[in-house]
């Protein structure tokens, strides 16, 4: 069964799964208000770029209820609870995109507090069941790479967790499932945060498909051994020459892939391609603090790199775009060539 | 300064560094029974496969002043010592080999308690002299790779932490800082048991080595990045072909540094050359333990994976010949097809 990160509790609150305690403990949270909301994205409660979007709207909506009246009072409570929510990880380009959308709502509006609170949770449901479609649309795309008695290696976690439906990277997988397929995974643990092992692993086998965790640096001896049927992983940013940046470690997994024939795929929608950047080295990498690599993060553990030793921390590597066989996404399996011709459809829909 | 991960005491008992509790706590612990030493070496206060050796040879040496009289007493304790201790860690090589030297000298020996006493802890230091030369005459042999300004990446430890001497991958390292060629190294932290993060890094920033620390999937964005000089790493066998077999990961490093015109070093004795084992497929590669990628070993951590998802966890790679630009001996930098014609010399010293 696969899990639930995000729900409207019956009074229109917002349920979250805790995602800092998985995989041991599956602990959901009712959030009653944007500060809740607020914390929860920023500790990371609630990851992934789809999923914190859709989270960032549900949250907003609580502000009409807080608020006073007149109905002026909801608009700029909800306005105000927008910048609340959008600080929370400025980086982040769906929640601004989900964030704006809810803005324009809000200020559109001019009926009664109930009216408002209506039309917002209407808003945000609709980014969720978007997101949940377009989730749908890439497993669907990705089908066939996932055939009866498949093997697929990922990296970090772009599945249930990650997104209002089932993911990007794992939708295909979860396809294939759903169709009675007899499929595996090989998940990367994906250091320094661990979402391979921690999260990936845990929405999979509770799903019933059978996975299989191995250090990052096992993974060239896996494809080695062979039965890997294909490489997917998703994407946190597409450049124009189809060069990708996705979470550290998908840039070597690449590598390896190609060195034992193993055709690599990126699982990720539309939205994610950017014409405006020329390619992966115009990408900025955001470099993450020293902790992360000075231990398990949130373990409070000792230390296990001196204090005396630098760190280098990136949190994202770019692929180049010849190491990439096919592009899975809500407009089907596309070519690196096919993605080029999408620059004019692009505009409609920022972040995803 | 470097470290002194094993020496003898005044009373010649035997002191080593309890690696256990790096990198944050430095303690030193006075082992005077040879129990006290099998347990060290079981539990990895003591490891590398050199120091190993020694640090057994050296315990053997505790079972004489244990023993009653009259002399024959001692040299069946010793004996009996050292089947204790060569069970602690069945795999190691080099663990055997020192001690049917120390066997092999307590039964050749008929004086008193206290000659037996003197010969054993003769036989003991000069198994750690001869490790020591070895060490810096592969220091030596890869100090030209080296130069002034040099940035070395490495994987696991090979260090002064793993042998008697300046270790092997980092010889070259310290023979160049002794030199007063600036020079510095890019440690991977090597998952799971971090000997880069909590070893290499540790007792590289004691010698004055300015070192940083990434986890193992950063290694291919470092190499694109630019200004590593070469990769040097340690080896566990190598066959005669020149494939090598060395800890989990040396395999995606090696195949990263081709990618990126980055030559690729491996460091090792003479002694690790096996021409018995064809090739590297004919290695047999130890599993180890789930437990060890269910978070951070030693920690008291709670999981990191879910119980229901599989681990595979094998301990050692192997990295075929043709990735590898030489091999730095105790005999020279040597090519892989100077390296064929060792196999005459090599019934002389197995271990190393």
């Amino acid at each position: 069964m696969l899990p639930t990160p995000i729900a409207w509790t019956t009074t229109q609150t917002v349920r979250i799964l805790d995602q800092t305690l998985l995989p041991t403990e599956e602990r959901y949270l009712d959030l009653e208000s944007v500060p809740q909301v607020a914390e929860a994205i920023a500790v990371l409660r609630v990851r992934g770029a789809p999923l914190i979007g859709i989270a960032a709207a549900m949250g907003a909506t609580l502000a009409v209820r807080a608020a006073g009246s007149p109905p002026a009072n909801g608009t700029t409570a909800v306005l105000a609870a927008c910048d609340l929510l959008q600080a929370t990880r400025p980086t982040a380009v769906n929640l601004a995109w989900a964030l704006d959308r809810m803005r324009r709502r809000a200020r559109a509006h001019a009926g009664t507090m109930d009216a408002l609170h209506r039309a917002l949770v209407e808003e945000a449901t609709a980014i969720w069941d978007e997101d949940r479609m377009m989730c749908t649309r890439i497993g669907q795309a990705g089908l066939a790479l996932v055939p009866e008695g498949a093997t697929v290696m990922t990296h970090c976690n772009a599945g249930v967790l990650a997104t209002g439906g089932i993911g990007t990277a794992l939708a295909p997988i979860y396809c294939a499932h759903a169709e009675g397929r007899r499929v595996s995974v090989v998940a990367d643990e994906t250091r320094p945060l661990l979402q391979g092992s921690r999260l990936t692993a845990w929405e999979l086998t509770r799903a019933g498909v059978p996975t299989t965790v191995i250090a990052d640096n096992m993974a060239a001896s896996r494809l080695r051994a062979g039965g890997i049927t294909c490489v997917i992983v998703g994407a946190d940013r597409i450049a124009r020459n189809g060069d990708v940046a996705n979470k550290i470690g998908t840039y070597p997994l690449a590598i390896a892939a190609r060195a034992h024939g193993v055709p690599f795929y990126v699982a990720a929608p539309r939205s994610t391609f950017d014409p405006a950047t020329p390619h992966g080295g115009a990408i900025p990498i955001e470099e993450r603090k020293a902790e992360e690599l000075r231990g398990l993060p949130g373990t409070g553990t000792r230390p296990t790199a001196p204090e005396a030793a630098s760190i280098w921390n990136p949190a994202f590597d770019v692929t180049p775009a010849e190491l990439i066989n096919g592009y899975i996404t809500d407009a089907g399996l596309l070519t690196r060539e096919q993605l080029g011709r999408l620059d004019g459809a692009l505009a409609q829909r920022p972040g995803g």
